[in-house]
Formats: C-alpha cells, structure tokens, sequence
C-alpha cells in the first residue's frame, strides 16, 4: 500500500463565531479570530490517498483526476470566498480548521473510490498552525 | 553598508474594489479578487533595513527594536483585520499588494533614522505573488 | 478525531557528549558534533494534540492557550540558551534530537488534558534532520 | 520508540511509459508525463528510521551513517540519471514515484539492522506531490 | 516605482553538452550533468515586473495577464519537455540555467509593454542553485 | 551578465559579546543573545557571483568549482564550530549576522577571479531574520 498526497493552495476570508453567543463571549473565547469585518488566510490543502498502485500504471490514482475532483469540489466553492457566507458545505458550521479540514472529507470521501481509499485531509491555515483528519470517529487509548 | 531584513507574518481579509467603478465593471476587472463577502490571505512582510555596523554591537538595527516598531506601528493595525474596512493607514486606498507595500513604507520610513536607512518593504500575498517597494518615485530607463 | 499542530521555533547551543566517555571516544564516536566549544542549531518543534472538535468552538484546543502553554513549558527554558547546561529537564541527559524530544514530551504531556490528547512530538535539529517521538514504549513487529 | 529521518535530494529524468502499449495510448493515460523526449524532477528523499535511543549516545542510529548508506545505495545510482534507462533497481518497473518509492524501500530495508527498522520512504515528486510507503501489503479496512 | 513578481513552476530534462567537443571532454567538463541519458529538475521561474501602480487599480500589472503570458510564452513550451530537444527558443543554445534565463527574458521582454516593464528573470534549478538576470549587457565596476 | 547562487548550510554556536563592556551591559544590550554559556542557529549562506556565461559552456562559474571554494575557505571552519572561539577569520569581531557576513566577503572574494565577480553575501540567522553585503563601503542617498 502506498500513500499518495497532492498539495492544493486557496486563500479566503472567514471569522470564528458562535451565533449561539453574545458579541462580547465571542471576542471573549476568539479574540481577534472573531473580528466582525473578518480576517482571511492562505490555506495549503494536502489530499492524501492510499491504495495499490496499479501494474499497468505504476499510479494508486492519476494525480490529475485527483487534482480535478478537489478543484471541482472544493477549490472551486472556497477559493477567494467567505467560509461563513459562501459556501455550502459550510452552512451552519464553525468555521475552525478543524470543522474545516472535517467537511472537505465529507464532500471528497463519496468520490473516492476502490481500489484507491482517501486517508487524510490535512489543512495548513498558516505555516505554523495546521489539522489532520483520517475519518476516525473514536479516541484510541494512548499510552502513557 | 549592509541590508538587514525582519521577516514577518500576518493575515488580513480584504477585496480588490474601486468605489468610483459599478459593481459589473468592478466584477469584470477585478474577477474573484473583487468578492464582496471578502477573500483573505497569509501575508508575509520583509522589512529591510541598511547601514554601517555600529562597531560597539556588529549591528545596523537592534532586530529586537526593528520588531517591536513594525508590531507597533503595522501589525496591530492589520493582523486579523479587514485591510478595505479596519486599516487607519489603508482609508481610501485600493488594498493591492502594491498600495500596501507602499502605504506601509509610508508608517515605517520616519521611524527609521540614521545612521540606519529603510531600504525595502517587500511583500508576499502568497507564496507566489509578491512585490517589492524601495521609495522609488521615477522609471529608471531599462536597456533593452 | 482530528490532529492540531503547532509549530515553533527556538535556536540553541548544544554539544554531543557522553560524560563516561574519553574525550577521544566521544570526538570517535560523535564527530564535529562533540566540538567541546559548542555548536547550535535553529530548532523548529511541532506539537501535535488529538480530540474531538468542541461543538461549541471548532477547535480541540485553542491554539493560544497551547501556544502559551509551549512557551512557558519549553521555549523560556531553551530558546537562546545552551542544552547541556542550562535546562533543567536536560539534567544528565545526553542531548540528541532523539532524547530532547522524549523530555519535551514529558514536560508538556501533565498539562494537556482530556479531552484533548499529546498525539506527537516532532523535532527538526536542521531542515534536513528531524525526529518524532508519540509516546510509544514498544517495537511494533515489523512486515518485511 | 522514535522516528528518525533523514532528508536528501536528488534529480533525474524520467518518461511514464507502459512498453505492453502503443504509443498513443501512453500518450493518452500518461499525457505529457510521456514525453518520448523525457522530462524531469528535483526530488526530495525521506527516509524514517525507527527505534529506542541507545543509551550510550542518545541517538536511534547516527545519521552520518544512514546518510552514507543512502548515498551509496540510492543518490549514487539515481542522481543526474535517467530512472527508466539508468537505474538497475528500476529496470522493467514504470518509474512513478509509487513504484520508485517501493524501490528505494527494497534497496535499503536490508540494511538497517535491528535495534533501528526502517520505517517509512516518503518521495516528494514535485513540492505539491509526493507518495509515502511504509512496507504495508494490505489494505487497512477503513472507517467511513 | 513597485516590482511585482509571479512566481511558476516547471519540469524538465536537459544535459550539459556542448556539440562541437568530444564526448570525453564533454563529460570532463560537465561530469554527471553531462549524463547522454539526460537528467532533470523542478524549475521554479520568478518574472519580476517593475512599474507605477495604476490609481484606478492598484495593479503594476494584472497577474492574471502576467500568468497567462508566462503559460502561453514559456510554460507550454518547456513544462514536462527536453530543453535540448524540444524547446524552440534554446535550439542551439547550451542549457545552463543562465542561458535559459536570458532566453526566457528575450521571449517574454517584447509582450510587457509601458507602463510595466520587465525587471528580472529569476530561475532556480534548484532550491540551492539559482541565477538571475535582468537585461543588462555590461560588467559593473566592482569596488573591492 | 547574469546572477549565480549557490546556497549552503552551516551549523555555529556565538554569543554577542563586547569585551569591552561590563556583563551587565552586554546583558542589558543584547539580552538572551549574550547568554554566557552560549546558542546557536542553523545558517543559509547564499554567495552570489555575477558575470558573462562563457559561450562554450553556458556557465558564469562552474557551481562545484564554486562550492568547493565554499566548503574549504568558509564551511570547513564555521561548521558545527563556535564563532567566538574557532573561527581564525572572526578572531576580535563581535559575531553578528553583519559582521560574519562581512568577513565572509572578505574570504571569499580574493579567489572569484575576472570575469566572474563577488556579487553578494546572503546570510540567514532564522528563517525570519537575515543580512545582505554587497561590499559596499558608502552609503547611497536615499530618496523619501
């Protein structure tokens, strides 16, 4: 099995805000995420696909078909948008990096199919802060 | 003489937008750039100093107070801001890459006294699109 | 479950020496490395947290608050100073990548609590040279 | 148990190109990856070695020594090469990072010797693509 | 007066020959860069254009139109190709990197027309080897 | 004439120290940077050459015949050594960031011969914090 990654970049504008809240407890828990008139970022995208690669092509998937699906199902609503007023998939959600990298798994996942699997979404919000998602819905037991 | 550069970092929203265009033709120049729920990106700002070491430190600016004046005077009016809406220094002025190259020169050059000189403002809207300004206000003739 | 990362960044001198040693053994063993003038080195230092995102915010932990914690933990106590002999969780302990970030480890891992989890701690000594330790205690049976 | 890697580089020239085809079907599942003419890549090598520090010297394995390993065994034969008419571990194997990756794996799993075990090669094509392997034979069942 | 630069990426093959020595002097001269089997890199190309902002813009230049004319110019030429064999504008010309600057400049000076003029070409071969070239076609004097 | 670069890597413990001074003042001066037991950066040393490329080989300077130079004047003395102490070039010079790349110059600049030329020194303290040396000995008249 082997692990294939391709690298996306897109740039939008978005602020943490809980509508469930006051204005004054979102500046409390957010600070300046929760600016009203929005802050933005670059973010890095990396998709990563596991599978067997395939002996007539030496590829777990062509890299441009991935690349296509994550333009035409991601790029395409995030990039130079608001991900609290523009997109839909996004609708109703926090908008965090971590709800983030969670829902560009669910609009990937459906379409990516046998023999190749989708294994992680990892999403760079700045250079020094990034998430990871692999579909896991439990906490393992760490050791100590 | 040598040019010593501090490397910083900050996010902002903002929409290329000119308020004395319609909406069409501002859409039509501008494109996604001009989304009037606002785009964001990670800037990276390198602010470059020159001079003569001072022979009593090896240094042309302390980078310590070199950092302290670009926090104080630029990063806490644009880190998590909106540069069309939030920005005193920005008021009236089209947010390009450009005009915020040079309106930041404009806050920073009168704090920079000799014997040290601000020679560059160099500005990174993303990873591949940057601009330089160095107080140029003439086209130097170019060999072809 | 998904994986937070922050990044930061210390430098520091440090020399590879094993006290029980000659001091031709350890110039044989460990090389340049053993300089008994010290070298240095930029460290870049990714801790990783698991969790379940807070309904209520987004993040499995704000990032801030793992931000300050990195601070007081690790950075006060290595940034701009010499490993061997200024911090006091390097006591005694030869000062490889490998066993500076098993200390980092347990420095921070008292202090980040359900629900959120240290899942990693990542160590680049150069661009070139980097280590990750997760808090495993065992050889897992390797596949040929 | 940590993780130690070892970043190299190396670049060489490469066609996607399936011998059991025609030309124009190589032209069309390949695309321009099969340039008859060639083309090429700046590749970056990382190689992750695992294992419990050795108490005498702090270190999972002296990355002098896996670095000579992996000059001799892999940077020798591939740099400033041709990967489908050069290299004798890629001989009769279409040279996509999958496969590529897979090799290098083969050529040094030999050679770390316990206590330390080679645990993953990871081959960045391009900064935006790169594949990872791990030795893993099987597929994971995944949770949706 | 601002300088904008787009920076792209591109692969390629290439081998240092020169056609009017022996191969043993070719391979004396160039060593491993003269493999007859060629070998290739990830160029990445910064093209920097110097000019006034426009007030009812902001933009030196539209990098839109910049990108475009660097895809059309240059990209669609030498991007997955052999820079020996394939390329029309370095037929005939050894494919160093600074050849291969000063051709991308010849090709792409006569479409960036007044206000915007071309500044630099900018190519790295690799992260660590790059050259730069900006029209000029004198030797400074150098002060020592 | 065209800008050649070859970019290197070096590991150094310093502090900045006056001897002239009081502890205390070299204290209150230059804060952590002065630690008396010492720290340390990972170094990127950029030289740039400038000059015609000879038409038989398409090159300014041959990057290994100018990397060797590199290695044997430069690297062999800084790496992995201690600026204050084991640098016969830096013997009586405050080791900042200016000043080495000052000596630096010096070094190297009586062996780049016509036609090529010393052009620049590059040198990044962090990734955040790096000076240029031209070997400028005036300062220019800057325009506001």
């Amino acid at each position: 099995m082997v692990y294939v990654t391709r690298k996306v970049h897109f740039n939008a504008a978005h602020r943490m805000y809980n509508p469930t809240w006051s204005k004054e407890k979102n500046q409390s828990v957010f600070g300046p995420c929760s600016n009203e008139n929005w802050h933005g970022h670059n973010y890095e995208l990396e998709v990563t696909v596991c599978g067997e690669p395939d002996p007539d092509t030496g590829y777990v998937i062509d890299l441009r078909l991935l690349n296509h699906l994550i333009e035409e199902k991601i790029l395409n609503k995030v990039d130079h948008r608001n991900l609290n007023l523009d997109v839909d998939f996004m609708q109703g959600i926090i908008p965090s990096s971590e709800n983030l990298a969670i829902a560009i798994w669910k609009e990937l996942a459906p379409h990516i199919t046998p023999p190749a699997f989708l294994y992680s979404i990892r999403l760079f919000e700045t250079p020094r802060n990034f998430v990871e998602y692999k579909g896991e819905t439990y906490i393992i037991t760490k050791q100590d």
